[in-house]
């Protein structure tokens, strides 16, 4: 399936608005909970809309609507499935509870296990097919005050390693992509939110450091490594075409390399933590100054750039 | 708390009869979901029963009993929380239902969660404390066929590694252990109940490599580099006398060392998805062959090796 015949059928769970895939001489089904909201996306897709590019209804958290889905696919062919849907969660741990991070992780762990239960048995019997998952550099390595979030990519990291080895014996190829912060509504939303929230069950000194440390760092490298949803979009498009040699992981911004590299480095977890530490605790304001001179200094390019898998 | 002082108390979810720690000088209470079953361990305790070592009832999956358990501390103080509770599940995907594969969340993931959110708090307004969680070489290393356990812990490492910045700023250590295959009853009588199961919805190929290529090289691992209980309580023992300089990441095992740097050493994954399969579905006879040997000329001594974080 490379490069994508005819007959090649991606299916993309929570598709957004903001993200334009073209592929020529292909069929794209791109997904959304509630088919009320298309608009965007219909005028995004102009032209495609209706001929490569039709849309489906699918919630990823029930079985129903994930059997339904891909039921209503012709003899339920799928060579692409691209795992997109997910949401975010912030705030200290505490004032957390534990049904909310089920809800996390029914929609970021169990919503991808839904969809590839239903569509790899097809693929390996076909023994062609191409699984893409969505994940984050928050499933690489952990990010203070992300806990439950980084929970659910990391266990979805764990989950395709040990996949990945059995699909490939039927030629099935897995790939992770794993972006870093990316500017969507969502995002800045979110960041809004938490400012108003109140954190019950935190005591003062853990909310002062989420709000007045973490959160401006936050925004800080939001602004300044923030990535646009096209970015992840090209990236996801060039994994779809290698095809079967596609890597496992693949970083779209290859600004968080360093970060990850820490990580592999020293096996004792030490230098990761202590840097992070250092990082948001000592070096919050330096950290906010030389966010802003790396803003300045490459005038909002880093931002634009197209970051590629290879 | 270094060495452990009069005051020091540990408590240890999902004690295991087999795992004898000797603290002087402390108290260490050890729990069970059904106390009818304390025999082996009051055993095993000896002396210690009654004396620096009790027993409690606790049930990591409800936050009535998790709660229960703090609350029937005096003053709740705990100063060493261990986190040793979890369950296995093996298998191919498609005969695991979401509702099974939720219900080693529970244990292994969100058990974990609700002792920390219980014991946490005071261990921060205290700054002092310990957390230390039983976590796997498959918390770190993807392995076939195991892909929902290591979803559970790689969930866990995600977690803590987000955690563990923000304790640091309260004096309080996040450590975790990560054993690779461990011999115990549980373990037999797992890998014999899988041998005789049906998988249904599983395919005849998927259910070939897993009883047929997966389970004979997991019985070779597991007699060739399984350590005993007691190796991985000699090692959480340290972690606990190392106190605040304990490291964050503590594999039991150095033969699997490798295995996690052959992960480090390739950002794209693809070197341990490659190696992985090749090792199982290619090598899988020399494997067999070379891990009797090791067996032979070891004479099992690298069974009863103790090993050490340092």
């Amino acid at each position: 399936y490379l490069p994508l015949p005819l007959s090649s059928l991606s299916l993309c769970t929570s598709f957004s608005p903001s993200i334009s895939l073209s592929f020529s001489l292909s069929l794209f089904i791109a997904t959304m909970r509630d088919l009320k909201r298309k608009d965007k996306l219909v005028e995004a897709a102009g032209d495609a809309y209706g001929k490569t590019l039709s849309l489906a209804v699918l919630d990823v958290c029930t079985d129903e609507s994930v059997k339904q889905c891909i039921n209503g696919i012709k003899d339920r062919h799928v060579d692409v499935l691209i795992n997109n849907a997910g949401i975010g969660l912030v705030g200290p741990v505490e004032s957390i509870s534990i049904a909310e991070m089920k809800s996390v992780f029914e929609t970021n762990f169990f919503g991808v296990i839904r969809m590839i239960k239903e569509v790899m048995p097809d693929m390996k019997k076909r023994k062609r097919g191409h699984i893409i998952v969505v994940s984050s550099v928050m499933g690489l390595q952990g990010v203070v005050f992300n806990d439950v979030y980084a929970a659910s990519k990391f266990a979805m990291e764990g989950f395709c390693e040990c996949l990945a080895v059995q699909l490939l014996k039927f030629n099935v190829t897995m790939s992770m992509i794993e972006p870093g912060p990316v500017h969507t509504e969502f995002e800045s939303k979110m960041i809004q939110d938490v400012r108003q929230k109140e954190f019950p069950g935190a005591d003062a000194d853990t909310v002062n450091y989420f709000k007045n440390v973490y959160l401006p760092s936050s925004v800080d490298i939001f602004e300044t490594l923030g990535q646009t949803p096209d970015d992840i979009a090209r990236c996801t498009k060039k994994v779809i075409e290698q095809g079967s040699s596609a890597r496992f992981r693949n970083l779209t911004n290859p600004l968080y390399t360093p970060i990850v590299a820490l990580k592999y480095a020293d096996e004792t977890g030490g230098l990761s933590v202590h840097a992070f530490y250092h990082m948001l605790f000592n070096l919050g304001p330096l950290m906010h100054v030389s966010m802003k001179a790396m803003q300045y200094l490459t005038c909002g390019c880093l931002r634009s750039r197209t970051i590629s898998p290879n």
